[in-house]
């Protein structure tokens, strides 16, 4: 079933990031559904009052908000500072203003974005290239290094800043740079122009729904240039090679994910945009099949994303490192970009149940509970805890122990913003008479069907601390409604309660679809007891290991946990006991005392490889006590594992 | 004991890399011991008949010797081929040719050294500079960039190849083009010059060593301001930090190896060079306790070094994965350079322990068996088959599934065909009234003890074939001759044979002390089944794997061993089977089938961390033959593993 949209420049739904002209199901926007309290309404609380404010601080303290100055002013030179990146953040943070403004409508953000768009709007050349890092006095020319240049990627971010203030706050100066710079690009790198494409992936992006929120279709085929030359080896040679920013294979042929993990999924998030403008059934189904072959043996617990450090890369199939995993937050957020697509274009839950494992451990796990510092990379293993973060000082992107201010390359801390600032619109979609609840949390919904019947339904719950969802149909519509909860695919043992009666419910989606009477409750219990997940035996890196999660959260030992003496690297687990809850969402696991740990070099073998297996299998027993992954590192730097050993055998069997 | 030895300019044994003033024991030099048929032989053979001239050939192709002709003719440009340490290679040539002129005495390996030297010379400034990245027109300042320039460390491989020169031919022009540059060095960062050092050691290990070759210790002694300079964060900030390049801690400080691997070492190495010039017994012990912390936690099972792609650095204590080992070539010389001065220092065995594993297992296993490629890193798992390499492209560092014939940075071919050549004098050492024979293979020994009197040996052995090392002594000295051979650490049940008076000998050296008849033969049984080695439990990466060893070999599955439609990631050994030689040296196990191994996706979960652990123990056994790793991809791309899973249990225990 699809619900024709029409693209509208102001958005009525209050502002949503991806309007489909075509989709199975309509996403909701800020003004149809509200976070009122618990895990992410928190979440989006401290966004609000601390990051955005903290990210244009930063920039402005850097010099990258003056670049803008400069290049306005015909004062640059040889000396600039930031990356050819920077100008970026500058639209990100505008875009998560933006949808920020359109959850609360807070006139202080809204004058800071004026603030902001002005100094972009006098950066703008006359032709509508606007970039500091290039084509000004003393700085190399225009387009000169598509490869990593970043002037596309920078051009669609600003794309992407414009369709979310068009959505919350109707047309305004942003949206006529944006457009300048968007006719631009397609004067640029139309049909008849440089036949170049971007070495960053991000421009197809802001093309296809900047198109989609203007209602201006050449962007749209621009976009879909962009993609049909990619893969092809346009790009120039790097000594990682093409497949490091996907020019290496066409998207349409290509197996699975690889090279750069952020610029291989927005690649695909913009191909589902793509596939979906054009219907373009083999481009989506290209992309569905890149989704499942990484998600089956390319993603980490975590929902994290790239396994290498060096280029930020996926790995080959099960090379999935627990201690050296990047897993860059920059990354979770576009894998959220890419599921939330696919199940715009095919409403298969199975796409959000990824957004909530890496919305819970990836995105919301980057930024430290004040929202002032941030994880670049989200290691599942840290084996050296590392130094307190100096709040003052700009951190190399890959220092993993501790939580940063701010980093060189500071892509993570605007993209979780943006991305906190919008997260309610990723919880809940109608169609043409269903309402689909996705996420979890209270809330209130205030929509429309899309045969026009208006509904209000009301979301009490404590999730992930607990599993019961009461779903309020305050006002529901007339007539039958499809009421569909998410099941995830964790909660075996789901129960549906509807007024009283109870029956189980499987993983994917349970439906209630009848009439409802004002008032009436449906309560879906998930079973939020912790567990022992086993990773695939052919995760080489976790072999013999277990983790533990609890709902959509995964757990993980700190050093800071362990008695006295005990090192994190001389435990391991008994996997036959059973990990129990205990208060403040922790849980404990059995454990037992294998080897003196790290600290006491003297007892090692000279030698790590001996003739006899494993090591005694010590005699004290104890217990071992697990926060949620999300918390790691929040009460200063520590050693942590999400993977616990379990004892190996000692002699061969 | 101590044997003092007179520094001279010319070697009258032949030839050696390290001739300290004082040791425990004296090194034998190329006229003194030679392999005559063998494992060790045929790698020299190939070496000299190859190899050498395989270098040249691509420095000439690519402009790296005509930058010598540019400089020397004022010819330089903003174009240079080559990276700025592109001199080195052809001083580590020179070096490599140098040695082999020692061992063979061809007259056209002595023309080749003429030819390069003369065009060396050329490029020298008039005030002993000499480098061609630097320092001319068009060219950046000398100096300019001590952090990652290489000047310095381009003039300490000119120095090494000069005391190879001086060692094996006597006092020629490449020895004065050394002593002009070694002046310069000094005249320039002296006490009272630039207090820099140099962001790549290595000029420490040319000036020590020249300085002894022809007795000037002011060369020794700016050796030692480098070293005491270093460790203070002198150099400039880069992003990896200054672990990087050994700038955070004091070398008499540091507890353990960390940072780029090769630049740890050759510190290391120069470091055990200065604390025997100068008997700074502290600074000695500072690196013994780094050899002994880094080898019982930093250190493969192959003795390779160097865990991380990103910065070529050693990993954290117990960071070890397998299949992103990097485990450069050069960190395997350099581990052997720094291994052999520390046993020449304290004549400890377990240091030419280390020497054996690593010289078979990583040096050996670079060159491919036509001397004309070679691995530049050395994993110990190959996830999927690359291509076949192209012989005639230069190829991008790191790229290990095939041995490439050359590189971008191309230090590994060079560094092992200076290794290969002068390997033979690792092989024994005399003191007063010793000989010791480190390394075993068919060699002819004459050399003269510490107390003058002369001896003559024959060692004749297929080792590591075989088993048995039988030493006859042809020409003993008169009177008592301590006869000591090393047995290796892993040769359990080692047994001395003396004219069939048999007795078992212990890891470490078995002794006879007396008078020995001319003729007498003495033989050593080393045992040569193969083995299973388990892996610390610390490992986190090979955690429930065990390897195959055969004598100093470690042993490696090879994807085209396989069945058809076996994966080799869908294996595991029977832990409890015992591992059988068969032909040609290779080692069969029991394995089983576990899964369907990555051909199969289909087949796979679609979330690979699942509530059930491990998979289900498949019925098929299935016989694995596993090569020597250092055959590894000899018969073209393969997908391959050291680390071999054993099942793991399917359900909680």
């Amino acid at each position: 079933m699809t619900v024709d949209q029409t693209a509208t420049a102001t958005d009525p739904s209050g502002g949503r990031p991806v309007v489909p002209t075509r989709s199975s199901h309509r996403p909701l926007g800020s003004g149809e559904i509200a976070f009122v309290a618990g895990f992410w309404a928190h979440l989006q609380s401290t966004n609000a009052a601390a990051t955005l404010e903290h990210c244009e601080q930063w920039m402005e303290r850097l010099g990258w908000l003056a670049n803008l100055d400069h290049a306005a002013d015909g004062t640059t030179g040889i000396e600039r500072p930031g990356w050819s990146f920077s100008d970026s953040e500058v639209y990100k943070l505008i875009e998560a203003m933006s949808w920020e403004f359109g959850r609360s409508g807070d006139p202080a953000i809204d004058a800071a974005i004026r603030r902001l768009t002005a100094r972009v709007g006098r950066a703008q050349d006359s032709d509508g290239y606007l970039n500091t890092y290039y084509g000004h006095p003393q700085r190399p020319p225009r387009y000169s290094d598509l490869e990593t240049g970043h002037e596309l990627y920078c051009a669609g971010h600003l794309l992407q800043a414009a369709v979310a203030r068009l959505r919350t706050a109707g047309p305004d100066e942003l949206v006529e740079i944006a457009r300048r710079a968007a006719d631009h690009v397609c004067d640029m790198f139309g049909p008849d122009g440089l036949q170049g494409i971007g070495g960053h992936p991000e421009i197809e992006l802001g093309l296809v729904e900047f198109g989609r929120a203007v209602d201006e279709s050449r962007y749209v085929e621009q976009a879909r240039l962009f993609l049909d030359r990619r893969g092809h080896g346009r790009l120039g040679e790097i000594p990682f090679g093409p497949a490091y920013f996907q020019d290496d294979v066409p998207i349409r042929d290509a197996a699975t994910w690889r090279g750069h993990a952020v610029r291989a999924l927005y690649l695909s998030a913009a191909a589902v945009d793509v596939a979906t403008e054009y219907d373009d059934v083999d481009l989506l189904a290209a992309v569905q099949r890149q989704w499942t072959a990484s998600v089956a043996r390319r993603t980490y617990i975590t929902g994290g994303m790239g396994s290498r450090h060096q280029d930020e890369s996926f790995g080959e199939d099960w090379e999935l490192p627990a201690d050296r995993a990047y897993c860059e937050t920059c990354a979770g957020v576009a894998s959220i970009m890419v599921s939330w697509r696919l199940y715009l274009a095919t409403g298969d839950v199975r796409y959000a149940d990824l957004i909530e494992r890496t919305s819970f451990n990836i995105v919301a796990t980057s930024p430290r509970s004040d929202g002032r510092a941030f994880f670049y990379a989200n290691p599942l293993h840290q084996r050296v805890a590392g130094n307190a973060p100096d709040e003052d000082t700009v951190s190399p992107r890959a220092a993993s122990s501790t939580r940063a201010p701010w980093f060189d390359v500071s892509c993570c801390p605007t993209n979780v913003a943006r991305t906190l600032a919008s997260w309610h619109t990723y919880a809940a979609s109608v169609g043409e008479r269903e309402l689909t609840l996705l996420q979890y949390g209270s809330a209130r919904v205030e929509t429309t069907l899309g045969d026009g019947r208006a509904i209000g339904v009301t979301v009490d719950t404590t999730y992930p601390r607990g599993g019961t969802v009461t779903v309020s149909l305050d006002d529901p519509p007339a007539g039958a409604l499809a009421l569909r909860l998410r099941v995830p695919s964790w909660a075996d043992g789901a129960v549906l309660d509807e007024g009283g009666r109870r029956r189980a419910v499987e993983p994917g989606l349970a439906v209630v679809d009848r009439e409802f009477t004002p008032g009436e409750e449906i309560r879906l219990h998930l079973p939020m007891s912790p567990r022992f997940t086993w990773p695939d035996p052919r995760i080489d890196a976790v072999r013999g290991c277990v983790a533990v999660e609890r709902g959509p959260l995964v757990y993980c030992l700190e050093s800071i946990d362990l008695p006295d003496g005990v090192e994190l690297d001389g435990i391991a687990v008994d996997p036959a006991s059973q990990p129990v809850l205990r208060d403040h969402d922790r849980v404990e696991v059995q454990g037992r005392v294998l080897a003196s740990g790290s600290g006491d070099a003297n007892g090692d073998a000279p030698w790590p490889y001996q003739a006899l297996a494993g090591s005694p299998d010590g005699a004290s027993a104890i217990p071992l006590l697990l926060h949620p992954y999300h918390q790691w590192a929040e009460r200063g730097p520590t050693a942590m594992r999400v993977w616990l050993p379990t004892p190996q055998p000692t002699t061969p069997r």
